[in-house]
């Protein structure tokens, strides 16, 4: 049952996904007897934990009970006071956790007060879900960088647009709701400036009930972004600029007083230095950035090692074509036994629709995610 | 049970897959008083049909017995005597039938005979999983072109080698090994000469236990295929020269007199005309021809609407490289909404790689493969 109550607590912790950026997500169940008497999930930064929820449910019959929760309660002082303490003072008898903090300046405090005060603490079940749970958390707060998103649309054949570069559209409209859904969890979202001036696009949320609208980042080196472009002009999310310090003071100046942030970056051969740029990100609280380039984008952000993690869109059409372009662009591999590698590949039909996903075999951070299931195992 | 009869008899047709062209793959099962008594497939062209091998397992027990056979009973004096006859002269109550024989010319024609003999028939159960079994010989039997099966293999970003060409393995040794399966069913295999001059290739089937070899279809307009090619000397399957009527004689003359077959087709802006050739294949009785050929003939082959189905390897890597080739080229669609239409989708894994299985929607004889289906259930 130990498998079962934790399935439980991965399952509601996901509630609030896309909402608890910078926090994790995380579920709590408490168990009394062979019966859930309490059960919690976080559900925004700033509110409380997930054990805090679960304990409350639970009132008095939290003495004695075991909690199953999937990140290791936390021992800081933080906005909601530890966890831990919390369990302490409702006289939990045991706590079974899914897997250790991946902050490794902070992994096991937790789990060493609750034992120091007698609970029994198991850890590890199940560490390999709750850490793909948390794939986004575990790549910041162990990197301090974003959670890099790449996500493409292309026909069979390996085209995202006709040799014309007519492109519209792709994929059927199920796939693009499901584009959506991605736009609703991720905190930012990434395009270059070529398709701000091709497009002119909102590159907000739009579901059926809404959704959150990420921040919106444009990599535009000279600050070309026009200022009657949507993501200037439509005050939906916030806009951030990445130019580079060679671009136009005028511009920027005119960019900022129009409300959008402008980062002044490094300034490389293919445009502006990608890796400072989500280190900066990162400082921001941007947690995770979705990247929905053009084929240039989406070649300097993988050779400079910032996306982790794919969504591939494959449209069952032929569009051939010797000159139409593919999703990735740049120089490329010299040999095919010189490509980026992905792993952890899954399949799923969108409709008409294949989407893969998969994440990059020599991403930044991989140990880390793979060390907090391993700990968790011990 | 009847779908269970036809079911075991579509099984064991397909135990002779690759090996009986240009004949259909049909299975046969007879049962009596609620037991299997005797089934059949049949082998090869040329050997007796599937139910002549099960009515001689059955022996006397095939009279008032139930014969289940995912073909129509042919009426006609081939090699082996009609098999309408038989079934009559065994003295059978009922023939459940899953297709009707998708030569318009003959369609229904031994049905007649059975039911003229007083024997009960029933079509269209499982149609269209026979139709599906036997789609090469429909598209073969009912529009005299072969059935063209495009195979591709590239990386997941759509490119089937490095900027440089450097192109070996895009794909896994099991992905590829399926390939060598695919070559041991199909009647031809053809590459482009540019194929042969790069790779000098044996197009053979290589797998543990041997194989059927291919005929090999080289489309090479000025007939410049070396004299030392393995296709050319290693004796290993037949070889036909695609060549246009432009060729050098002496080119033509001296590929010939090494034994290959060199046919002299219209020329093209592009090379062959290639509808032309097909319908040569056609008439040579080579029901199939799978395309292993690189990015220009790929394009020139499905512009001649001549591919019906394709087998799409890819493999979960990124070469990337605005420059290195994707499998279609060609001018390719002018928009998005003008390109080739795929239906019947299918994904599977082949270790690492996925492979995407699917059909062209215009594909020439999908009417009557789809008739086929409609007949036999009413």
């Amino acid at each position: 049952m130990d498998e079962y109550y934790m399935r439980q607590a991965l399952t509601i912790a996901q509630y609030a996904s896309g909402r608890t950026s910078p926090n994790p997500l995380v579920g709590a169940v408490i168990v009394k007897n062979g019966r859930i008497v309490g059960q919690g999930w976080h559900r925004k930064a700033g509110t409380p934990h997930a054990e805090i929820h679960a304990l409350a449910q639970a009132g008095d019959l939290a003495k004695d009970a075991t909690v199953y929760v999937t990140l290791e309660p936390c021992s800081h002082h933080g906005r909601t006071g530890p966890c831990a303490d919390a369990l302490i003072a409702a006289g939990v008898k045991k706590v079974v956790v899914a897997m250790t903090d991946p902050n490794p300046l902070v992994a096991g405090n937790g789990l060493t007060r609750l034992k120091e005060a007698g609970i029994e603490v198991v850890t590890g079940l199940l560490a390999a879900e709750a850490a793909k749970l948390n794939e986004v958390f575990i790549k910041w707060i162990s990197t301090g960088m974003p959670f890099g998103v790449l996500k493409t649309a292309m026909s069979l054949d390996g085209k995202i647009a006709a040799y014309t570069g007519h492109s519209k559209w792709i994929t059927g409209s199920p796939a693009r709701q499901f584009v959506h859904k991605l736009r609703d969890t991720y905190d930012g979202i990434l395009v270059g400036i070529g398709t701000v001036l091709a497009d002119d696009p909102e590159l907000t949320t739009r579901l059926p009930h809404g959704g959150n609208n990420p921040t919106r980042i444009i990599v535009d080196s000279m600050a070309r972004t026009p200022l009657t472009a949507k993501v200037i002009t439509d005050g939906r999310a916030p806009t951030i600029i990445a130019a580079s310090c060679a671009a136009p003071a005028e511009r920027v100046e005119a960019l900022r007083s129009r409300g959008a942030e402008v980062l002044l970056l490094e300034k490389t051969p293919s445009g502006v230095d990608l890796r400072q740029l989500f280190k900066l990100l990162g400082e921001k609280r941007i947690t995770s950035v979705f990247v929905e380039g053009g084929a240039a984008i989406n070649a300097s952000l993988l050779d400079a090692n910032l996306i982790d993690k794919v969504y591939w869109l494959i449209a069952p059409k032929i569009i051939g074509g010797k000159t139409a372009p593919s999703p990735i662009g740049g120089t490329g591999a010299t040999t095919a036994d010189q490509a980026i590698l992905l792993e952890d590949i899954t399949t799923h039909s969108i409709d008409a629709d294949v989407l893969i996903t998969g994440y990059i075999a020599g991403r930044e951070g991989r140990d880390v995610y793979r060390t907090c299931g391993r700990i968790g195992e011990s």
